[in-house]
């Protein structure tokens, strides 16, 4: 199984917490974790990864491999900038949101678009017409998190 | 001016009949109409800007320029999936969304991330760790979307 | 009918003129000058294109439409580098290559592909284990080379 | 260091023979292997690459991780057809050409452009303007192809 980690690449002290759990809880249940290979949250999700002695992929925005995180196991150039988000989300079967900024976002929504599921701590809500969308699933912590993400 | 139209390709006769505004008044507004070129929201306003004399550029998500809306001009064949998505968003100065499903929530959050400005008529709201986010600006119909979009 | 007009952003003022007969001849045959939107073989071909009353549709490689060539009608920013070049290829119906480096090259191979006409001028051949390929249509001049792109 | 074998999704049973040996000698050099993740020279490369206690990536075009040969250890799913071609030059350091068609011409030609090393075996020769480009660097068998492609 394959879960993306997704979040903003500045993050608070409490979400890299966060996001470091969810990285360990995700290598412990054996899943590859993927992300966009850059600071923040995806950092943070690599280094607990990495600790639990899980794969890290990161998928990056620019030409350089040299800027992934140092957490990052195998990292892929794709000087694609945004576009880059499409690949994380086709390429894995859950998504774990911390927190997380306007890309998280549209990472969130792809992942929606695209049929995958979608957990959150406090990340995004999403109203459509005034109607709250339910389809993000809520998560209080980063081992509910990845209970969900990997549908145990 | 380029302005993205985007919205679902299926859509209510309501959301039709907006969208077809829409691309009636940004024509008028001598801007360049940009979307996915399908159907839907798409071509409701691809027809609208058609009527009022305007300019559509269709970037289309599969390999075959046919596949374009007849109302579209010019088509670009991306063969690239959602990743088209943020060609659209980095190619446009803003944005006119019309009701829309995940593919347009993740084109509104990329154009809020590329700073571009976002003008939705019923369409999605979002919250962050529960406090609304006010950057979609909300319009009532339309010619008032029109006006914030091209900034008059 | 889209033709691509493929080459070097930098060029020789012989390859400058020919590019320029290119577009010239495109427009008066009513096809629509597809390019990669910046300087040289680009921006000639465009310039022709433009004098004879054509369109003209620039896909650039980075995230701003500015940095098209005065002549180009309708900028795409795509931000995605040298995987434009698949978008501009896919868009085509047919290609002309005037000169090129491997930029071209690359264009020229993915159209084959992709089973788009190529018709090159003082551009690339290629062999594969010692036998020419010949499945690049070489012209001597501009008006020979447009009247090949759209099968006349 | 991350090498790519490029080559055929349909090859020689002498071409897979020497994509296997290309595979073996690049895991033994402790080199990550690259590749689009299909059948033919990918596969036959990927197989030696496992054989030897190497690691595998493939970057598919289409949009399901399950398309990538059982060799591959890790997928990328882009869903962006010829346009992955990109990611994969983008992501290495040197690429080994093994036989191949027009997608591996594009692949030689961006790696060109991107100052990777291109090394070649019974692939491609090309020539610009008459004169051949000895930009490709061609080795007679699998293990002096990997010598070149790591620059021992």
């Amino acid at each position: 199984m394959y879960v993306a980690v997704i979040g903003g690449q500045v993050c608070s002290p409490e979400e890299e917490r966060i996001a470091y759990e969810v990285g360990l809880h995700l290598a412990k249940s054996g899943a590859v974790l993927v992300c966009g290979g850059l600071g923040g949250v995806m950092e943070a999700a690599c280094k607990g990864a990495k600790e639990a002695g899980g794969v890290t992929i990161g998928i990056l925005p620019g030409p350089f491999r040299s800027d992934a995180n140092p957490y990052v196991d195998y990292a892929i150039a794709t000087d694609m900038g945004q576009a880059r988000n499409a690949i994380i989300i086709r390429t894995v079967d859950a998504v774990v949101a911390v927190g997380g900024e306007y890309g998280t976002l549209s990472e969130i929504a792809l992942a929606l678009k695209m049929g995958k599921r979608v957990v959150a701590i406090s990340s995004w809500e999403i109203r459509r017409r005034g109607v709250p969308d339910d389809r993000i699933l809520n998560a209080d912590d980063a081992a509910a998190a990845v209970k969900m993400a990997v549908g145990q």
